[in-house]
């Protein structure tokens, strides 16, 4: 990732704040050691319109692709590790409406790199929950209890 | 309005550009003395969830007011000329997506604040149109044509 000056900082900490989404999914892939893949996101949202407006966004920041929904909407896709990892500590300063979902996610990045065994990957499963209470999500699938019950029945 | 730290503006700058409308209006309205009123806005729009956090920027930025649409959409809405002129100079420098918007929409204010007769009058419908380009309407009432036409016929 590109070294960010303040301001530039602090204008993807309110474009992100706006339009934006810190998220992470626990997905079932049973070529993950543990049954699920722990994929966490960055993601800016624009019409497609504004298309060259997020390219100018990934050159600011340096990582990450674009991607064309079928809708319309085009995404500005960041889900590299190292990459989110620097973003949200340089944006996090200035992010008010995102800022704790910010901190949980620095703290799943951190936990993620860290993972040896099954305990610490049910640590990980339960930020990811916590994670999901931030966001409000409604679609609560793949929550530590089914990932307890997962690793139980193997 | 506030005084903003260059964070605060390049944060506004990046919420706006996301999230946030420019645009100004030919009102028809016979109260007016050239029968169109003029009426500049600057809009930020989140989901009714995000109440707060506007309410958060409304007291940042120091002036405005917010307004919940039936959709459920909250606008907070700055229509005051000083407090547009002063934000948009604060947060131009910013700016990336909107910063034609900006620079229009100064001089526009500008122009606005020293009308007197008709031909001036015309100027300003003409920047409006100008306006209306930038922002690709396609709902373009009340152009420049429509202010000389009425004109003619007073």
């Amino acid at each position: 990732m590109n070294r960010l000056k303040k301001s530039e900082a602090a204008y993807i900490a309110g474009f992100l704040d706006a339009d934006g989404s810190i998220y992470v999914q626990l997905k079932p892939n049973k070529t993950y050691r543990f049954g699920f893949q722990v994929a966490p996101q960055i993601v800016f949202f624009q019409s497609q319109k504004e298309l060259t407006h997020l390219g100018t966004m990934r050159e600011m920041i340096g990582g990450g692709h674009l991607r064309i929904r079928k809708d319309g909407v085009v995404e500005y896709i960041i889900g590299d590790i190292e990459t989110m990892r620097a973003l949200l500590k340089a944006v996090k300063p200035y992010l008010i409406l995102k800022k704790p979902q910010a901190d949980l996610m620095i703290k799943i990045l951190d936990h993620k790199a860290k993972v040896k065994g099954r305990e610490e990957f049910l640590l990980l499963a339960g930020l990811v929950d916590k994670f999901k209470n931030l966001n409000y999500s409604k679609n609560r699938k793949n929550t530590l209890l089914e990932v307890v019950n997962r690793l139980k029945s193997q």
